[in-house]
């Protein structure tokens, strides 16, 4: 993948670090299928499926742990 | 998103650390699928079985990892 | 949920924190189906199912590291 | 479980850890389902099943992390 | 697996970390099956598929926390 | 089991340790169905499934954090 879409795992906030942990699993699937149609295609699979859906929040669950740790926890 | 939900992951007590797991969870299927309506739709197929129990109870187990390191555990 | 379940991760020795490992796994499915009657409808669907009873161990492996880092793995 | 099975997550060597974790994995089902009996049915179930042995070896491997990072990882 | 292939956990970056996280959970699946002639076979299998697509992001994220850790999380 | 297979999870090299994760992820199979004719007809199974192949994959990554962790990431 050419464009730089991943400069930091530093956030403001954990909102803003969650946010970031939503895009890194969403990355990992492009990476896999990087055509935007086909992904698109995909969606009322998912979607409409609350096991896909609870699987799509293990992963951002898994990525919230390494945006957490890279932050500190954001503990002020 | 545009609402602030998620100030800091540090509380007071276990307890509430584990019901802001529980919160990540459920924001985590929020993202994906942002109609209060919709996921309203899916609760039935996951509340009826046991297998999406286990895997919600699975990602609450995960975050709670988070929540729990971010707050030092509350070791007194 | 207005009962208070969870006062603290420390506990004596290993074996107990294994048990609250298995306490934090069912509370996570009781927050999202709080019924007791629900839930105990659901208990042949897991209990007779090797793969449901696998996932249930691995809910348990995971919330057994967050309670055994809270302990310091019980190091003496 | 009223027999004390966990003393300690402390190993002589990787491989004896290995084998709690093999341990700790097991008693995470034995706890959903204590019949000796019960589970014996559900043996073939599960050892004739590559999914079911992969989601085993999962486990393990989860709770293989905990026990290594309780012995410091063996470091000599 | 005779050719060299991993030569170091650091990288530039974090997101040359993501993609070496990528590779790592590519090549978990060629030590087990090596052919690539067999691994392309499936390719329709799982990018056709939304779970195979969320569960291939779970590994790299899994993957991720690694590597993430391995640089410090890149923090300047 | 009574040979002894595991003596240490330091490894010279990132690949030596993404090999011994390989290898622990299969013996934690092995553990649970030991006879090498059995694990033999269950190959096709995982061999030919791309669902199999990623949870493969996720095994082979969690054991690669603990390798990896022992090994205090191979930072030089």
């Amino acid at each position: 993948m050419s464009d730089q879409w991943l400069n930091s795992l530093q956030t403001e906030n954990p909102q803003l670090g969650f946010e970031l942990a939503i895009k890194l699993s969403r990355m990992g699937v492009k990476y896999t299928l990087p055509s935007d149609e086909a992904r698109q295609k995909l969606r009322p699979d998912y979607a409409e499926s609350a096991d896909s859906l609870i699987a799509t929040s293990q992963v951002v669950a898994t990525n919230f742990q390494t945006v957490a740790a890279a932050n500190n926890y954001w503990k002020s």
